[in-house]
Formats: C-alpha cells, structure tokens, sequence
C-alpha cells in the first residue's frame, strides 16, 4: 500500500509496536517478527500496510516527530525561561524509565545508519531541524523580549539539542550514574548564564 | 590467543583495518571480510589473533581510547581556558573529514549496542570516564585558579563532553549544514561564560 494511504489508526498501532520493538531490541536485532510480537497483528498483517522494516520504522519516526512537535507545542509554561527549561526537561529522559530510553538510544542508533541509509535519513532531519527551530524561537523570543543576552539562537539551539541528544550515548545507553544529575544542573545553570542580569 | 598476548604491533594494525572499515561500512554491515580488505592479513590471519568480530573492535577501541588519551594529555595550550578550548577542538571533528566523521558515528553506533553488549560497553565506558575526567580536571584547576567561576567541575564536564558527542548525531550523522560552525560558536561562547568577569 502507499504509505501515505495507511489509515491513520493503523499507522499508529504499527509506530506503537515499533517503538516497543525497538526500545527492547535496537535496529540491528529489530525484525518485522519481533513487531508483529508487539502488536495486535501478524507480520503478514504488517507487510499489508508497509513493504519493509524499515518503512515501518519510519512510521513510528512520523509518529515520534508529531509526538514531539505536540509536546512542545503544548509547553505549558510561559515566557523564554521557562520554556526553554520545559523543552529540556522534553528532550533529558529520565535514565529510570526504561522504555523512554530503549528509545532514546535506538533513535540514536538510526541516527548512525542515516549516512548509509536514504530512507530513515529523511525524516529524522526532519525531526532534527523541527525540534533545532522550537528552540531557536524561544531563545529568538528571549532576545526580543530582554530576557535573554544577545545570543545567537540558532547557535544557542544547536548547542541546547547536542548536549541532549548527547546525553543519550553515555548517560542513557552506558548508565553512567549521577551523571544525568550533573548534565541537568549545568545546563539549567547554563540557561541561567543566558539571563539577562538585572 | 588471549586478547592481552596479542603483540602490541599486530594489535595497531588491526585496530587501524576496524577503524577504516568502520568510517567506511559503519558496525552493523562490518565484516571482519571488510576488516581484512583494509588489512595486510587475510581474514584467517585476523583470527589467528582475535577470536571474534567484537574482540577486533574491542582492539580499536581501546587503541582509540589511548590516542584520544595522549592526545588530551598531550595539548600544547597553557591554562585552563586554552586547554579547555583544545579539548573541545579535539572532539568536534571536522565536518569535512569523512574518515573522522565516520568513525565518530561509527563509535555513536557501537554507544547504541552498549545496552546489549558487555564486550563494547567496556571499553566505551572507560573512554568516556576518562575523557569526562580530563575536562573535569581542567575544570577544576581553573577554578581552583580563579580563572572559571565557581561552577561544578563534574557537572561542567559532563555539559562538555554530551554537547560535543551529540553533534556526531546531527551535524555529522545527518550533514545538517552550518550546525557544526552554530554549535562551534555557542560552545565557545559557554566558555567565556564560565569565566570569572575581571
């Protein structure tokens, strides 16, 4: 089937299931077996909607990325501060909640296959730069409003999103102890450096 | 023949065919076939040596960890401010380096396979501990010196180095463009913040 044809619900019972194979298993040992195992349907059931592993994984990409642009849409806080606190405490996923992670780092493992792979490439840039732009607004919003310095916000953004997604390797995907709690108290201390001293 | 037998030599060659191959072919298509074409031996030669794919790249891992160590050990820069500045430098590889870049993805992807691999965790784990160390040092030292204000080395680190390792996701993994010079910048920039204002 097209993929722009799978009836929405479909897509995200399937995206569901491949975020639970993947968060459990990784990319490279992930297989359509293990995502019918996670799902209501057979892998015959799977290969109706979607021709290849990796077409599913990229539904569940689409899935993460409208996930993700909800979310911070839906940020609750007001004002540049407290926003960009918000989308970190997003983008820093608690190192005890095992599923949020399995998926932080099997993102990060399709991040590595992006060079080599055409397909997953698209549509985690997409995510990428989506995510780069929430963040360079806020931070544009704070330089207009005088609550931030005169940063660049694109740089600022950049920096931002590294240092969380690095937080992925060797917070999440190594275990490092305690070293979450100090990545979240220097980059909260880092916003402060942000702030316009009054 | 036990891994610590290998001579150191044989151990340099080999190290350097698995990193070849993996900037080339990344971990999950890496096969010690692809290690031997970047090799003088034969795959059976490889064998003679390491008894697996993984125990070859534990030997360029740990190779790595110890050019990366002398490396940091060995900058040049004077001061906490200069050698902090050297040690970002180090990290964030040239974007137009295609052998650097895939290497760093390669090792983003071996971070991926940690959860479920002893053998690479190890290893991966020890760089990262001692590359946190070093930049928690240097840390330390300038504030002990007055140059830094009074941040938390650790914390300082652990911000450092999970900016840099995140940039090989999206700056070098995905080829987003002008990320890397953005993130250059606001890095540098977190540096001027950390020091003490005369």
């Amino acid at each position: 089937m097209p993929v722009d044809s799978v009836p929405p619900e479909q897509k995200a019972q399937i995206a569901n299931a491949v975020r639970a194979a993947l968060a459990e298993h990784g990319y490279a040992r992930l297989t359509t077996k293990k995502v019918a195992a996670e799902s209501d349907k057979s892998e015959a059931g799977l290969y109706y909607y979607y021709d290849s592993k990796d077409e599913m994984i990229v539904a569940f990409l689409e899935t993460s990325e409208d996930y993700l642009a909800r979310s911070l849409h839906d940020i609750d806080a007001e004002g540049p501060e407290a926003r960009l606190r918000a989308v970190c405490d997003i983008l820093l996923v608690d190192e005890g909640d095992a599923a949020a992670a399995g998926v932080n780092i099997a993102v990060m493992e399709l991040l590595s296959h992006a060079p080599h792979n055409e397909t997953l490439r698209e549509p985690l840039l997409r995510m990428e730069r989506h995510t780069l732009g929430v963040i360079a607004d806020i931070v544009r919003d704070g330089v207009e409003q005088g609550v931030f310095r005169e940063v660049d916000p694109e740089g600022t953004a950049a920096f931002v999103l590294s240092a969380t997604d690095g937080y992925t390797g060797f917070a999440l995907a190594l275990g490092m102890e305690g070293v979450g709690d100090d990545l979240r108290a220097s980059l909260s201390a880092y916003i402060d450096s942000l702030l316009v001293v009054a």
